[in-house]
Formats: C-alpha cells, structure tokens, sequence
C-alpha cells in the first residue's frame, strides 16, 4: 500500500498541545495520531487508526492462538446485572449512568464480567461446554475523575477484555496461564519493555492476580522488584511480619505513662523532645539508644467513602518514621474511596485532639467509635511513644496487645527503597510503570451472583469459576510511544508502525519523483507498506515530519539519483547508508521481512 | 481455519424467540448469531460476530478504493457542537444524553457531522487540502421510540459514515458519485437484491440524496418505481401539480353555498348524500357526472411536536379519496414529530367543528389561527365539496383561490399504486424496503453553522461543502439474513458467511471421523474456512444444524466414505450430489474461489 502525504489527512503540530503532559501524548498530538474531542477522550486521525487496529490484529492473533473465541458486547448495558453484583453502586462516580425515553436505568460498560456470566448461563449448561475461554476488543467507558496524559488514562478508551469459565479450579488455573503466555507474547509483539507483578484484586474481587506493567518513568502504577525475583504491584505488597515478641521482653518493658511534651505536634519535634528532655534516663536506660521516628506511633485519620455515598472515619496506626500510602490504603478499602479528614470531621469527634492522637482514644475503650487498623508492624509486644488524647501530652512505653487493642491490620504504610521483600528475596527497589495488562483469577463472585451454574461429570450443579483479563489496546499505543521515542519524534516498532518504509523525495524533477515513484510501486508490489511524502515542502520539512511520525525506515530519495543512489535512514538508531538505487528495494523488503538488513557478501572490485 | 462446533461457543435452539416478529431477527438469534441485551441492543455471538466483520471488511475495501481515509471518533461526545448546529435539540428523544461527573453535558454519537466537520477546521485551511473524504465504520446511539425487527431497527448499531469536503459544487457532486458507485460495489457484493431511490433529506438538512434499499416486505420504507425508470421513497414522492385551470372554466363555476348535509361526517356519507339528494340538479348539470370522494376536501388535524417540546397544530388539506401518509407528513414537518390531535386539543379550537372542518375557519379569513397546507392538487380554481364549519352543513362549489386560499402547499397526502410518476414516467408501483445505505449531498449547512472556511484558489475565504454518507453494517447482517433465507434457516452469500465450508460428520467409526479430519485439514491448507461438525449428535440434529446456520456448502462425511464418496450439498438450491473422497478437496477449493463446480470431462471408464 502506497500512503501519500499530499493527500493524506494530517497535520504536523511543531509545538506542544498545551494540555499534553508526557511525551507519549505530545507526539502522538504534534504527529497527526489523535486529537482530543473533550477531556479523556479522542479521536483517531489515520495514522493512529492504523497503529491502533496493528495493536488489536496482535491481540487477536494470540487470543485466538489460546482458543478464546471473539464476541461482541454492547457497550451501553441495561442496569440489572449490574445491580445484581452490586457494581452499579461500587463504581461509584467511575461509572457514566444515563437514562432512555422511557427512564429506565443503563450505564457505559467498564468492564464486563456481568454480561458475559449471563451469556454463558444462557448458553452452556454442562461441564461439557467448558472449559471456555470468550473475548472482545470493545470500547469502554469510565468516568475518570482525574483524565490525564493522553490515551494513558482516558474515559472512552479500546480494551480487549477477555472472560475464562471452569467447573473447577485446575481450570481456571490453566486458563489463567495460557492468558499469562499469551499475553506475554502480545506484549513482547508490542515492543514493550515491561514487567509482571503480583497485583491486587480491586473492585474485581477474587483472588490471585498479575498485572503487566510498561516500564515508564510516568507510569501511575509503582512497582517493587527483589533480587531473588519478588515482584509486585506496590498496592500489592505486604510488609514481613515481625517475629512474635518474648514474653519476658514484654514484662520488662515500663508502664506506660504520659509526659508533658510541649510543642511536639510533629514527629520530628516529639522526637528531639524525647531525646532532648532532661531526665533522659528512660530513652538511655530502657529504650538503650536514642529516639527515632521509627519508635513512635503515627495515627493518621481519613474518611472512607463508600460506594452508596455513606462515609465512616478510619484511624491507621503507622511507625511514625513512614507515611501512609494513600493508593495503598485505597486498594485495600476500595470499593471505599479514602478523602480527608477535614475540621468539620474533627468537630464532630472531640475526643481526637489533633496532632496528639493515641491509642488511649482509638484503641483501647474506643472513646471515640473509630474503627483502629495498624500496620503489620505493629504486632503485640512492641513498645511505642505515641499520643496521649491531650493537647501537649504523650505517652510512653505503650505497649501493642498489653495497652491497646487496635481492630485489625492495615497493609497502607508507604513502602521504600531497601525495604525488605515480604518472601525474604532481598531488599526491594521501586520503579514506575503503566498498567498495561491485567489478569485474574476471579474465582466465584460473578457466578455467584448471577447463579451460573452447569451440570459436572457426576450430574451435580456446580457453580463456574471464571477468570477476567484485560489488555488496554488504546493504551498501549501511547505505552509504545512513551517507551520508543526521542526529542524528535516517535520511533515506532516494525510490528505496529502505521507504514514500513517512509519515502522522501526530496529535491525537485522528474528524475527525482520518478524514482521514488517506481521505487514506491516496486515496494508495494511486495507487500511493503510505503509513506510516500510526495508534498511540495522543502527537505527540511520532509524530514522533520519523518522523524516526527516515527516509521522505522527513512529513505531519502534526493540529489544522489543522479548517481544512482538513495539513502536510508534508521529512525531509532539514526544510522544512515547509501545504497545503489537498484538495490535498496530488495533490500527494504529483507528489513522489513527479517527485521535486520541483507547479509551480503564484501565486494571485491 | 478449522472451527470445531465441539469446542465452539453456540447453542441453536428449535424455537423462536418470544419477541422476533421478522425472519432474520428469528433466524439470528436461534442460529446462535446474536443475542438481546436489552431493548434494541445485542451481542454479537461467534458466529454473528464473523459475519459483521465479513461485512465491514467488504465496505472498508471499498471505501479505501474511492480514496477515502479511515479514521474514528468517539461515541460519547460533548454537547457544544450539537448545540452550535441545534442537533442537541433537534434529536428530541432519538438522542441518548448523559452527564458527566462534573455536570458536564454529552450524547452518544446518533452520526458525527458535527465531529467531522470540526475536525477538519482543524487540519484543513486550505483548498489544497481538498478534495477530501474521511469515514469511519462505529457504533452509534440512538433511543428508537420503537427498537423492533432485532438488528434492522436497533438502538446500539454499527454504521459506516462518510463525510466529503469540498471547496465547490462541482468537488460535492463527484464526491457523492464517488460514493453511490462504491456503494452499488458493496451492495452488490454483499448479495443484496437492492433499488437506489430518491430520498428526502430528513432530519439531516442538504438538498440532492438518495436511498439504498434492500428488497424486503418486511421492510419500513415504502418506495415506488415507474416502468420509465423513476424511483423514490415514498417519503420523496412528489405529485405531478395538475395544468392551471383557465379563466373561464372557473367563472363557469356557480358561487360557493351551504347545504343541510345531515349525518355526514364521513366523506362516504358526504358523496352518497350529495348523489342521493332529491334536487340532483347541481351533480348532473353542472358537475356534469356523480360525485366521487376526490371532489370533496378532508381537512386532517395534527398536532406537531418540535424538539424544543412545543406543539403547534396544522390542518392539511387532501383529496377526500387519500388518507394522509403519516411518514410522509413526517418527512415534511422534520424534526418536528406528528402527534394525534385529539379531545384535548379540539376543546382548545372551539372554531373547529368535527367533522364539517372546511377553509370556511382554517383558510379564508383564518378565524382559527391554524396553519393550513393543502395537496399540490388544490391548485387555484378547483371546486370541492367540503365541511362548512357547521355540524351537519357542507360547502358545495368551494373554490380555492375564489373562496379560499391556504397557508401552503404540503406533500402529505398518501402515494397509491398506480399513481402517475412526478417526472411522467408512467404508472407507479409500490413496494417495501430496508434502508441500507443512504447519501447525501449536505451542502453548506453543517459548515456554515460551526464556520468551517478555506482558502481558495483565489485566496479567498470560502465555506466548504460537505457530503454525507451512510451504510447499516450490522442492518445489513439483518437485511442479508431478510433477504436469503428458507423456512429451514439462514442461506449466507458465501462473500459473508461466517465459513465456506460445514463439514458434517455423520456416522460413527475411526474411518469416518478420519476421512472428515483429513478433509479439513486439506482444505484448511488452502485457506478454505471450515466449520467442523465433530460434536457427539445425531446426524439429524447436525443436518437441521447446518441448514440453520446457513454455510453455503454442505459436506456430509458420512457412511459413503467406506465406498469413497462423500455428499455435497449447496445449501441454496438444496442440490446434493456425491463425490469421489479423493476429489473433493479440489471441487471445494474451485467452488470457494470461482463460486461455481469445476467443469470437468464426462468420465468414460
């Protein structure tokens, strides 16, 4: 196929859109790939098109390969099934409701789960319509309160999302990993580097879960590695548990005891006081060192607010030396979005005294009716300097399990660099990167629900066990350009560019034109996908737009005619060589046949 | 490919769906193509899914080989652009609306002029930038009053539009030639038995336009055809307006006066009375003849609905042997909508006598401050016999332009076989079709009103001309089912069929399972789509199977094959004949490419 410029729907932008953030929204704006429409959502100019429908040909040629058959959802969906997982009312804001002329309920599907449980209820009803895996490239609808960075994060965007069915769990177990081979497979296709994490579950529910993340500085997701091979989601991760401590340690420790402590609103300040006073015989004799951040006992208030609109205050208790993660702790109270905890919350609960709140309130008699979660560190036994409920007051050697009894535990502390692997893997380093696949094992929720069951092998109703996995299709075409691309332009990988070869004429006559036009029909004729730029513009221009747009091979057909030559140009490496005229079209279709340029033999002349 | 029905995701039913009235709805959904999800929308099943995109990929070839670029908008869009074209409110209830989680208002995209046209202001400021056509094949939203016919009718429904842009109306009218041609090609390759008619523009505004309608009596649109060529939506009907009438023909005619006509509120009644009256003078001299039904005047209230939500009421006057055509009066009145003008709304015209309604109120001195268009028949000096306003009083010798003069002339009034051609090509005949394609010459309208201008030649600022074209993608999946069927199932043209090839294995044994397998493995190896019957049922069960679901060729490997012989079937003509096991891959591939048996020499042995 031959691509004109000259005719060729698109215009190159040579500043920035001023919205656009990261480079991946930059570039596929100033390229011609996208336009925004309103926020979060865009439209596809035809070189996005085409990059995006090269993303969805891979995608489907793995889904298939696995045996997942292709059906089609609609995306506006009636409220029912959703209301019957209890969906229509978790997504709170995400979810684009809307109402028909006869006022009844519909929503924009997220996801699908709902409709396809019902599907499959309405078609197999035998274990031996299983196992069964369905997909769909579909486009889907969330309400985002925060659209940002193009294509990354967006309200109508393309997934593919894709639903397996089991009687049982070595079923679903299977299914789930030929979903993980195939889609490391797409995503190695893609051009991605990328990372597999263990995830958590979110509004989804069910159990075991990986998500796959594009490396990317501006990535929303961080992840932690391990030398020994822990991965994880950094929502995911959970913090070692202490060994239990010795009673005879326990029994040392001093009563608790509350101290004046003037002007210590912070931790950094409550603990200079602590170790400034001057009696220091407890923090020498007893604690044996001195003070840190890590001795003392950080409660941090918000308000969750659930799904039906109802909110409740929640008390975490961290060391004082690490803050709360707030994506963290809301991955582990959603469908509860986490707000803050503001004045007006505070007047209604007088017994917190800000800045000085402690067990004595939350945990022990539970003064204040607030539900109390501790980190995991803060197991029985260990020994905290922490609020006393009074303004300019704390109190000391409070011991976990003999002072307070919080509710339960909480993994939501922040996690750092260094911090232990939970599986004992070695020290954990964080990185950042985009959510670019995600799959689970759902288990029985939906079946549940919606009462899907079949017929097993000895006659007897069995629930299904399913298992739900996604692939952003939209996303990953701005995954690809934030992980290929330099100040120029975007460097497209062979597998999705929107041509192969980008041809330049660059000079004026017929000698010129001609042989970029024969040149271009020869390619064509096998099969090499040609952006021929045949505009009236200077080769300045020409070639600013060619490194703009990012098609892997440059060739620059210009002056060296005469002689009988023309260049080629690696958009990614830059490398640049002249070729005989009569030879470069042989060896286009070897590059782009083979990825690597013609082995030839060293002329001898 | 190989499909196996074993492992496939499909269960036929014996029975039709409750709520399917036409064969293809019937046909789809017990063949396993689609499935309701709610009212008007559906999910696309294996099967289904294959054909659509049969049907897309025939209609993207075809407008890629007109020039046209592929690219696609979103379907959830902002409210400002339909408003600046006063579509928001035009829509009335067609149009699903919905907010955002800021308030903000958007629709789901019925057709995207508005996007289209903005998006080019964007890219294109110059005439060198045109000619231009962009489509895109996407789902679109609108909130039928009555979704009905499964697919044919639906509220969620995958369409092809496309947009031309042009500097003059030269550019518009090759475009849309462009367009019709490319349509004839991808009607004609889908299998369609289709008419091009005449249409009228509806709610889209523009002048020249013209319909592609699928041959169906189930259809909705009603079209007429002449022997000398004409043919038109009903809707687009125009009546021939009669010659004038001469001066002294109409000064012949006796003065207007009013007669007791007791007991005549229907114009049945009206005719036997003015024929049965004891003084006949005035029907045998000066009529000349007895009267008919076509010399009285019927004046029809309605009440129109404007999408604003305001209601005027009109009066239209027709020949009182013509109904009025509700889809014409709409076609008309668009957008606004016709309702009934019912107790309510006579109470409010007290000048209005039921029944006796003549010109007497609505068209000489206006006393009811109602709009009155009468049929392009009522031309200046025609007599009628019409209401006096009066219960029990008729007007006898009423003559428009003497005694009456009406607000304008309406097209309303309803088109009957035999009806004489607007262009005198001959007696009309009627008939029904699905309305599959329709084109449009837009003109200006669209961007006049969001100011899309370019530089011309001249480098002058001037408005550009548009063209608007659609195709029913998944209508058509429908209107080939409507069109190609038998009582036993669904007969696909092969260009769509979900396969090229059912593959029946009918028998039990080693052998016959073997010699099936061997046979789709050869034709698979030549790129013949093979959908394998292995499943554990009857050979009947497979056979109402195969017919259901409407393969075009039929293989049954059955107890023949222990002679060699295998049976093929054209599921079209019901033809079976029996072929040699060793030739039979062979005839399939030449039947799948040519679409005819292989001519072979008679075999002489």
């Amino acid at each position: 196929m031959i691509t004109r410029l000259s005719t060729m729907f698109l215009r190159t932008l040579r500043e920035d859109p001023a919205d656009a953030e990261v480079a991946s929204h930059k570039l596929l704006v100033r390229a011609g790939y996208v336009r925004r429409a309103a926020p979060g959502i865009y439209s596809w100019m035809p070189l996005g098109w085409t990059v995006l429908r090269n993303v969805e040909a891979i995608v489907r040629e793995e889904m298939d390969a696995i045996g997942a058959q292709e059906v089609h959802f609609p995306a506006l969906l009636p409220r029912e099934p959703y209301q019957a997982t209890g969906r229509w009312t978790e997504y709170g804001e995400n979810l684009f409701r809307l109402k028909d002329r006869k006022n009844g309920d519909y929503l924009l599907g997220p996801t699908h789960e709902e409709m396809f449980t019902l599907l499959v209820k309405d078609i197999v009803s035998s274990y031996k319509g299983l196992p069964l895996s369905l997909y769909q490239i579909q486009t889907k609808y969330r309400d985002e309160a925060r659209p940002r960075a193009g294509l990354l994060r967006g309200r109508e965007f393309v997934m593919k999302d894709s639903y397996s069915f089991d009687v049982d769990d070595v079923g679903l177990q299977a299914a789930y990993q030929r979903h993980r081979d195939a889609y490391i497979r797409i995503f190695d296709r893609l051009g991605l580097r990328y990372v597999i994490v263990a995830a958590t579950s979110g509004a989804m529910g069910g159990s075991a879960s990986e998500e796959f993340l594009a490396d990317c500085e501006i990535g929303e997701d961080t992840y932690v590695r391990s030398p020994g091979g822990y991965a994880a989601n950094v929502e995911a991760v959970t913090v070692p548990v202490p060994d239990p401590i010795a009673d005879d340690v326990i029994a040392a420790i001093p009563a608790a005891h509350v101290e004046d402590t003037p002007d210590t609103p912070t931790i950094d300040t409550l603990v200079a006081h602590a170790n400034q006073r001057a009696d220091d015989r407890y923090a020498e004799a007893a604690l044996g060192r001195p003070f840190t951040a890590a001795d003392t006992l950080k409660n941090v208030l918000v308000l969750l607010r659930h799904p039906d609109g109802s909110t409740e205050p929640l008390a975490v208790g961290v060391p004082g030396d690490r803050e709360v993660d707030l994506k963290r702790l809301e991955a582990q109270v959603t469908p509860a979005e986490v707000e803050a905890f503001d004045e007006a919350q505070f007047a209604k609960h007088p017994t917190l005294v800000k800045g000085y709140i402690g067990p004595g309130v939350l945990g022990t008699e539970n003064a204040s009716g607030i539900r109390y979660l501790v980190d995991p560190r803060v197991i029985p036994g260990t020994r905290w300097l922490t609020g006393a409920d009074q303004p300019g007051r704390h109190v000391f050697d409070l011991v976990a399990g003999r002072d307070f009894t919080p509710d339960g535990v909480i993994d939501a502390a922040e996690i750092r660099e260094g911090d232990p692997a939970p599986d004992g893997s070695g020290p954990l380093s964080l990185a950042r990167g985009i959510e670019m696949g995600h799959i689970f094992q759902l288990g029985r929720k939906y079946a549940e629900a919606l009462d899907l069951k079949v017929l097993d092998q000895n006659g007897k109703l069995v629930t299904v066990t399913m298992g739900s996995y996604g692939v952003g299709v939209s996303r990953a075409v701005a995954a690809i350009a934030e992980n290929s691309h330099d100040e120029r332009g975007l460097i497209w990988p062979r597998a999705v560019a929107p041509a192969d070869v980008h041809l330049v004429i660059a000079g004026k006559g017929e000698q010129i034109s001609g042989a970029a036009e024969d040149l271009a029909e020869a390619l064509d004729g096998f099969g090499v996908r040609v952006l021929l730029d045949d505009r009236n513009a200077s080769p300045g221009v020409k070639f600013a737009d060619a490194e703009l747009i990012g098609i892997p091979t440059i060739v620059v057909v210009g002056r060296g005619v005469a002689d009988g030559v023309v260049e080629l140009r690696d958009r990614a490496t830059g490398e640049r060589r002249e070729l005989p005229l009569a030879e470069v079209a042989g060896e286009l279709v070897t590059l782009v046949r083979t990825g690597h340029p013609r082995v030839t033999e060293p002329v001898t002349g």
